[in-house]
Parts: structure tokens; C-alpha cells; sequence
């Protein structure tokens, strides 16, 4: 078995006491945590016995792996393809037309793009909702990343709401628990204006059947909610309710527009809400009531929404954005302070894909996800506290090391499993055939 | 003459029609641009002729360099000392204490640090107001970057007051316009809260011997403008407006809570502001009102304030921030879009340090102050727009190479001018002096 050791980094447990190591050791054996706390006694003969690495992390920090909890990875492919543009018009002349041209070979390739972005800004595991689902899991399981995977499901044509449900079932039947355990499935109801409530019952249906979480969007935007409250004269957090969604476990991605009687139910229901800051900002959406949440003892985790609508897919900048905007809008100082904003990256993360009893911190028995950040950098300098740092001032370039399940998946900001250049060139490549583009790279003036 | 040729990059002008080159070449002779356009005709064996370098920087992106426009430069050496607090426990239990400590020492140090991280982050010019200038202008002359300085003038104590006024003139005697002509001085009154109207009157006096413009902090906080309207039965803006301030050209720093009479006065006088994006947030200051500013005509430029409350000097971060955070709270998509949010890192910059003859824009003529960015990055990938891409998701690290004054300061991220270990070194073991705090990297678990 796989025996690797880090040793003399700064190590941030994230574990139920918060354990932090000043110059500690973590030991890894196959996919899992073996040993964690202060650096051990050992010589210079005996420190390389037995291990097939040993890494010595000294003006390293090591963190459990960011959680990205809420994406749609092969959209990737339209980074930079619309901004600036009013909702409507981006989904309607930009957007739809070009997922409307969409195959497998895109979603591998744009799968495959983000989760190269993804390992080199310390993300270690994806929650994402999208289609051709066989294709993206593909991606996945090729570049070492764990994920969570929804096939989305839409419910206003009655053929493809029936096909949706049907690959959901084929989804799961290949690749739930598959790829070493890297790869978990879950339904994706994608939200309550594009599933009518009798679609609703059948997904609930089938999660019941094969015992899995939901993953949806809710209450994103205004409109959403005014209409919401139009034909069925609820919200759409009270209207998920009393269909009985939240008799399951779920995670639901914006809740940027709640009531206080919706954060109740969200408390009460236990419901996890993968809060997406760059996003709603970038389409104006709004600023999700993030400390009357966390006040309320909901769950909150972090999602960077598609790279379409962010621009790219740095945890970083989401938990940065969560520790300052809500700050600024609230004009109190003190809410969502550094520690909080990390939390939610990782056991807010876990909690939220149901999956914290193996991710979301470092501790013996749990998987071995987890980046080694330099703080060697003029733009951390001095330091006076490393993990208000990785907050207020590091950039995902920083992250040097990523480690997934057991395997290094990033040294030396260098990737493993993954041909860089080769997946820049075909994600280029078939952006530009969706999108219309033209790659003019010195081929013009 | 140096003679230098930038060949087959993408250029970004921002100059006046806005100009781009998709296989552009800019040529610098000394400290200027004697030519931008087309790469012109040239063969193998005459390429080189007469060039002390060609840099071949296809795949790159060339933008002038960012401008900061308000920053306190050695408070880098406070970076990360205290978060999360009030801003009064802040200020009198933390950032006070240890500036009664700072000596000439630490602001070299301190200035250093951030140059270095600044110039790594593409800034080639940022302008300052603190204490122990002759120590910052050191600095800023060794790193070779360029720099508006005040000396921060507080007239609480007349003693103190007297001095500022002293060492300012000093100041200009020894530094204006020296260093090649990097550095230039302004008169830099703190706040109007902290320079009572006798003493703003002295300034302007002094001002007016000078010629110069002047820096200060106006309108950040509601409890500013509150205290105000109590004391003198006007706004901040009001105020100095009564006092004839914007008779002289102004650059006013924050500018957060503004009445709409407050932005008419400064659309009318011309006064220009510096956005702090970051720092309002992080100090829950509140968010500056932008698009009304830039819909009244009011030059706006971009500033980190300092990494103390920051907590980097990234000006990308700002120009992101500056795009995003006017969005979502407006709830319109289509406020500060990409190019003029850029457009405020460069010419807006300019405008707001009263150098816009010189720098802000890429032209034959201008001072070459540029920055090329590296983008065959997977988290750049696939390339639409770059001027988007800069703005919603490259990072400082992408920066690769940094040209001021016609001085490569910066290639393929080495710094020439600095040490980079060495200040790193010196910076920390200051800012612990100041802090009282601890070495511990190594010594404890």
C-alpha cells in the first residue's frame, strides 16, 4: 500500500477541536489519513523507511482540500464567451444556442479543463449538475478529482424529463461509487421553475428508491421568487417545503433571495445552501443573507457557480468574496470573520455533498484530500496569523502541492495525471466550434 | 539610448480611440514609447539590430501598467496583524501602538515589501501618504517603480501639524520629480476629521506656492459624515467645497457615503476619486456609489488602501471587485462592465495622480510603463475576450513581465531591482519589533 508522509509544515486540522500543529506530520496509507499531530522522532536513516514519499513542507501550511459545492465544470468551455450582458439576453442568444450544439466530446473536454483549474486552485472535490453525465464522469475519473455528480433534470417537456430521470438511474448504476470511491451521484431536480411539481414527486420518488441527496437550485434570483409567489403564493423555499423536498437530504445552491420565515424552514429542514458570492454579484442576482444563515445554524458551504458566469473556478476568490462582501453590506465588521469563510470551504463543503464523514477535514480515518500552500511570497509577508492569509491575501497560485485520495495529484504546481497543454488545445478547440469563434492568435493583425 | 522591442503580443492601448493590436509590437527608446502598432516587417538577421533586448511575447497580453491610486505602503508590514475587528479596537488597540513604534527603519522595509509585491502584481505606479518619506522615497527609487507621495498631514496637535508642513516641503525639495522622474510629491491632509479648517487653510497656502495637488481620505465612513453634518451643518464634500479645497486638484480617497449633492460637487469641481473596493469591504465602510459616479463624469480611479486592511496590494483584485461588487448590490448586470473597470486601473489612474500626459494609456510619446500577462493558462482557457478574461479571472501571478519607465523590472516573474529573500527577511523581523509578535516558523509544534 501507498505510504506517503509530510512533514514540518503548519497543519490546520479543520477537525472538531480545530487542531493546529505548528511543525507538524501527517502520514497517509492508501486513500486515508494514518497519522496526524506534531512532527515524530525520526533520523535521517529510518525518516525514508517504508514510505514511497516523503515530503518535507517547511513555510508550507496544509489544509483539507477545498469543496466546490456548487458548478457545472464543462461550461468552462464558455468562459469569457458572454459577459456584461443582462440575464435573459446571455441565456437566450449566447448561452442556450451553444449548449443547444453541445456533445460528449465537449463536456469531456470542458470537464476535463476544469478539473485541471480546479487541482491548480486546490479544489479536491466537485458538486456539479449538468448533462451527458457518462462523458464528464469519464473526465473525472481520469484526472484524479472526486466529485458529486447530478445529471440535470428538467421537467417542462415530458420526453426529455423522462430521459433525464432515466440516465440519472444509468448514472448511477456506472459510476456511483466508482473511480476508488472518488465519484458519488446524486438527483438534480435543477429547479422549482423548470420542474413542475408532479416531476418533482417522481424525482423524490427515486431518490427515496436509491437513497441518495438532491442537488437544485433555489431562489436565485428576484424573478424566480416573484413568480414563485405568482402561481403558487408561496416562495420557493416554502413551495419546496410543502411538496416534502426537504423530507431529503439537500443542497441548495444561491438562496440569494430569502425571507426570514425561508431561513427558518432552511434551520429547521436542515437544508445545506452552497452559497456562489462571485456569481451572484457577476449577474447581479444579489448578496445572499449569508451571517442570518449561519446566525440560524444553517449549513453554508461555497460553489463558484459555472465558470460562464464567474469567470473561472477559484475557491479562493469565493471564500475571499464571502469574508468581505457580507462585511460591506452589512456595515458590521465582524460578520463571516476568516475562520467561518474557510469552514465553509471544507467541513461546510462536506456537510453540504453529505459526505462529511470521510471529507471536509484532516484526521485519522478520513481521506487524504488536502493542499500544501507556500507562504514564502512577498504578498504574504510578514506573517502574523497563516490562516487569515489564505482569506485576506494568497492567490490560488500559492497552493503547491494537492493531494486526492491518497494520490498526489499536484507537486510543485506541476500535475500528474493530467496533459495540460493538450486539454488547453481541445477545450480551445471545441469552445470556438460551439461558440463560433475564431482563434486568431497571430493569425490577424 | 536603451532601445527596446516587444514583438507579436496582443496590445491593449487604452488609449484615446481605444486602439488593439492582435499581433501587435511596441518599441521603447529610454524611458518612452517611440512606437505601438502592427509588428512591422522585419527578418532574422535584422530583428535584433540596434536593440539592447527583443522580448518575443506571443500567447501574451500587453496593458499599460496599473495604476494604484491610494495606498499606505510601509502599513504592508501590518499585513494580516489584525483582522476581524472594529474599527476602533482596530485602530487604537492594534494599528496605533505599533506605528507610535515605527522608525525611518521600517518604513524602508516596509515600502520595499510592498513595491516588491506590487510590481509582482503588475502595479508600476501607486500613489502614498504616511510618515518617514525621505525612507519611503529611498525604497521607491531602488525598486524602480514609479510613485505620488504625501506626507500625511494631521493638524490635531500644532506642534505635529507644523512639522508635517516641514517635511512635506522637504520632501519636494529633495524628491519631487527626481529619481528619472518617477517620483512626484503631492500635499497629503489626512482627513478633514484630523485637519481642522486653519490648518486645511495652511495647506492650500502651501499648495498654491507649490503647484501641486492634493491627497486625502474623504467621506469614508458613515460615522465621518455624521460627525460632519454635527459639527459644521455639512457633508465632508460639502465642507471642503466651502473651503475652496477643490480649487486645487484634488484626489479623494474612499469617498463611500456620498449625498447626490455631494456627487454634483464633485463631478463639477472635477475632483477625482479613489476607489477602495477591498478595504471598504473588509472595514465594513459600505460601498461606494460608482456607477452614479462615473454617470455624473466623475473620475474614478482604483486604490488597495494598505495590506493592513486589505489584505494584499493587488490591483486586480480591485479591478474584479470593482466589476462585480457594483452589480450585485445594484442588481444591474450591466454597471461597470470589464473595459471600465479596466479603464480605471489605467486612465482613471492617471487622471487621479494629474499625470495623465505621461502615463495611464499605451502611446508614442508616453512613458513606457506596460505589463504583459501570460495567458495560455487553463484558467484562462478558451480565450474570447482577454480584456475580460484580465478582469473576471486571471490572477497577479499570470503577470509575467513588467516594464517601467522603460526599465525591465520584471521577467518572467524575476524581480532585477530586489532581493526578494533579503526583504522578506528584514520585513518580518521589523514588523515582529512593531507587533510583538513571534518567529515561530519551526521553533514550537
Amino acid at each position: 500500500m501507498r505510504k506517503i508522509k509530510i512533514i514540518n509544515c503548519r497543519v490546520f486540522t479543520f477537525n472538531e477541536e480545530n487542531e493546529i500543529f505548528h511543525r507538524g506530520e501527517i502520514e497517509i496509507q492508501g486513500d486515508s489519513i494514518s497519522y496526524i499531530g506534531k512532527v515524530r522522532e525520526y533520523n535521517d536513516e529510518t525518516a525514508q523507511e517504508g514510505y514511497s514519499r516523503v515530503i518535507d513542507a517547511r513555510g508550507q501550511v496544509c489544509l483539507p482540500g477545498l469543496i466546490n459545492s456548487h458548478t457545472h465544470a464543462p461550461m468552462t468551455l464558455f468562459r469569457g464567451f458572454a459577459d456584461d450582458l443582462p440575464l435573459m439576453t446571455w441565456l437566450e442568444t449566447k448561452i442556450w444556442p451553444a449548449e443547444d450544439r453541445l456533445q460528449g466530446e465537449d463536456v469531456y473536454w470542458g470537464t476535463l479543463l476544469s478539473c485541471l483549474e480546479m487541482i491548480k486552485s486546490g479544489t479536491t472535490t466537485f458538486n456539479d449538475m449538468y448533462f451527458f453525465m457518462d462523458d464528464m464522469a469519464k473526465a473525472v475519473l481520469e484526472s484524479g478529482i472526486r466529485a458529486v455528480l447530478s445529471r440535470g433534470l428538467i421537467g417542462l417537456d415530458e420526453k426529455k424529463a423522462a430521459l433525464g430521470l432515466e440516465e440519472t438511474e444509468e448514472l448511477i448504476s456506472r459510476w456511483h461509487k466508482s473511480a476508488d470511491g472518488r465519484i458519488r451521484v446524486m438527483f438534480g431536480p435543477h429547479a422549482p421553475y423548470t420542474c413542475p411539481p408532479d416531476y418533482l414527486q417522481k424525482i423524490m420518488g427515486k431518490a427515496q428508491q436509491y437513497g441518495l441527496p438532491l442537488h437544485i437550485h433555489l431562489a436565485e434570483t428576484r424573478f424566480e421568487v416573484e413568480q414563485s409567489k405568482e402561481l403558487y403564493k408561496m416562495t420557493p423555499i416554502e413551495h419546496m417545503e410543502s411538496l416534502g423536498l426537504f423530507n431529503f437530504p439537500v443542497v441548495a445552491a444561491h438562496c440569494v433571495h430569502l425571507s426570514p420565515h425561508d431561513i427558518e424552514i432552511l434551520s429547521r429542514r436542515k437544508v445545506a445552501v452552497a452559497h456562489n458570492p462571485g456569481s451572484n454579484l457577476k449577474l447581479a442576482s444579489g448578496v445572499a443573507p449569508v451571517p442570518q444563515l449561519l446566525e440560524a445554524g444553517v449549513t453554508v458551504s461555497l460553489g463558484t457557480d459555472s465558470a460562464a458566469s464567474n469567470n473561472n473556478l477559484d475557491m479562493l476568490e469565493e471564500i475571499r468574496l464571502a469574508s468581505l462582501i457580507h462585511k460591506g453590506v452589512s456595515g458590521d465588521p465582524l460578520v463571516v470573520p476568516a475562520y467561518t469563510a474557510l469552514e465553509m470551504a471544507f467541513r461546510g463543503g462536506a456537510k453540504s455533498l453529505y459526505w462529511d464523514d470521510e471529507i471536509g477535514m484532516l484526521k485519522p480515518g478520513y481521506k487524504a484530500d488536502l493542499i500544501l500552500v507556500n507562504m514564502e511570497k512577498p504578498h504574504l509577508c510578514p506573517i502574523h496569523d497563516p490562516a487569515a492569509h489564505i482569506v485576506y491575501a494568497a492567490q490560488s497560485s500559492d497552493i503547491e502541492t494537492v493531494i486526492i485520495n491518497g494520490e498526489i495529484v499536484m507537486e510543485n504546481r506541476e500535475i500528474k495525471n493530467m496533459d495540460e497543454e493538450k486539454i488547453m488545445y481541445h477545450a480551445q478547440k471545441q469552445a470556438f466550434m460551439l461558440t463560433g469563434g475564431m482563434v486568431d492568435e497571430g493569425s490577424a493583425d
